[in-house]
């Protein structure tokens, strides 16, 4: 006999991720009761992952439950806020003991690492999809947002960026590149990292934040659209790791601007503050790369060994990338 | 050249229900951010529909957009708190202006009757699927939970329960009725009435609370379990439609046991709050009926005529239902 909803979500999901003191009721009643301390905003978010559309079919399940997870957290972190509960509301054709308990170790690692308590969600049968919903906690007016920079502003972005585009065009094969490239590149898709400490650490310092979820190229330009301001990158200033260099060479460039997936933070702050971004990155352990800087009008320009490059992303953003 | 994710969100979901003074930033950045009262606790919960499995192929985009919401307004309800910030998740083969359109003024007319600020989401292609998470406020401490019925406690019902499964019924073809009674039933089931008003006036007099999203049978089987009590309900008191029982006849009690999708509320509360029950019942305009008592002991009796009845509930609650 099938087992049903309550007896997997008992199995799988009852105790996953942190346990929390301001966590009043978790799974198991109508809904979750939470407290918010006063002096503090809540930060809600929701992202889903598709099989055919976020992933390729045949994923291992534990990677979709960390990258379920991290995608929410990269929005958290964007906001310079702490991630605090979870509800997951998960399609599966059918439930599959080992899917599940892949999924669940995935999705539980990453949310002990960061202190989220999973407190709901639902199991459906469907075509499989897996939505997450995030709440945070900031001090109150501190978030960061994305219409807080200024002409004059420097514009940044952390650890490497194209890595996850790269591996993603590795596991459709549509490139080869060497076996360490390829284990590098593929695990920076599958498992990406969200950078919280280092958004949390930002608040105060930086002046907006966006997450790079579709490419820096048209995340950096939301966070410019959303300010008010244009912006110069120098393309050699982007942040390449070795592996996406040697395994796309002079093309790497390409997944670096335009790939999405990376899950890093792209941020800007005053030229002021250069002391303090440098502190909070190495705080927290992070690289941040300076690369490009803010000025009036609107737009993004790209230079490249100090030329204005012409520029025109393709069809990025459509409905259902 | 298809719309972007970002200017349908901006064509429909952007203004989304009603406007509220605690939510600091909606739609358009990497996460919404709210304003919780300090002497009251978040309420969390997530619901989805699925084509197929929670809806037929081809229902109506404005009915899944009040469903969808509907579901989740439930689940607040059942919690005895008021519904405050949505978070969308719209999974579609393909983005049909009309049908966008359509959901939009499902869900936003509900969203606007509940004071519920539509506060971020995503669209993505995939197989039709809907999920909601809703967040919700109650004074601190004073929830309806699952757990807090004893022994001794009458058992309560909201409204008319079996119209819902009817209505499928009708809707699946496996049964006719008249075009009045067939017309109300799918009604019922196509845009269920959540009761949240009633729910936030039971603060203080239910001793438990749940809603009926599976039936009175399985629902009312969760709390007595969740409060480690029995209970006995009589079938004749279980309140029918005269649309259900003209259409189902003898059989209307098995809709009104086992059919789901009522979104009723199903509540306990001491004898010596039967006049407070009344009470609350007339505040908001609600009809609620006694149905049964609470013993100690484990399970739910069903009695006929005054007789215990011997039931089992077929295959309930299994995966995907």
């Amino acid at each position: 006999m099938a087992a049903s909803e309550s007896q997997l979500i008992e199995r799988y999901f009852r105790e996953l991720g942190a346990r929390r003191e301001d966590t009043v009721l978790g799974i198991g009643d109508d809904a979750a009761l939470l407290r918010v301390p006063g002096d503090c905003e809540l930060v809600l978010t929701t992202d889903a992952l598709i099989e055919g559309v976020h992933f390729l079919p045949g994923a291992p399940a534990r990677a979709l439950g960390h990258r379920a997870l991290a995608v929410n957290l990269s929005d958290i972190a964007a906001m310079g806020a702490s991630p605090s509960w979870a509800l997951l509301s998960l399609n599966l054709p059918a439930a599959e003991d080992p899917w599940l308990r892949e999924f669940a170790a995935g999705f539980g690692a990453l949310a002990r690492s960061h202190e989220v308590a999973l407190v709901g969600g639902n199991l459906s049968r469907g075509a499989l999809s897996i939505t997450v919903e995030l709440a945070g906690l900031v001090p109150a007016g501190q978030a960061l947002r994305r219409d807080g920079a200024h002409a004059g502003d420097e514009l940044y972005v952390s650890g490497s960026v194209g890595d996850a585009a790269g591996g993603l065009k590795l596991l459709q094969g549509e490139v080869t590149a060497p076996a360490a490239e390829t284990a590098y590149l593929q695990r920076r898709f599958e498992y990406p990292t969200p950078r919280v400490a280092l958004g949390a650490a930002l608040r105060g310092i930086a002046s907006a934040c966006i997450d790079v979820s579709d490419g820096v190229y048209i995340d950096a330009t939301r966070l410019l659209a959303a300010s008010g301001c244009a912006a110069r990158i120098e393309l050699e200033r982007l942040p390449l790791s070795a592996p996406l260099r040697r395994a796309f060479g002079e093309l790497a460039w390409r997944p670096a601007l335009c790939g999405g997936e990376d899950y890093e933070l792209c941020f800007t702050a005053a030229p002021a503050q250069a002391g303090a971004v440098a502190a909070a990155a190495a705080r927290t352990g992070q690289a941040v790369t300076r690369i490009g800087a803010l000025r009036p009008g609107t737009g993004l320009t790209l230079a490249a060994a100090g030329s204005v490059m012409q520029f025109s992303p393709s069809a990025f953003d459509h409905f259902g990338d």
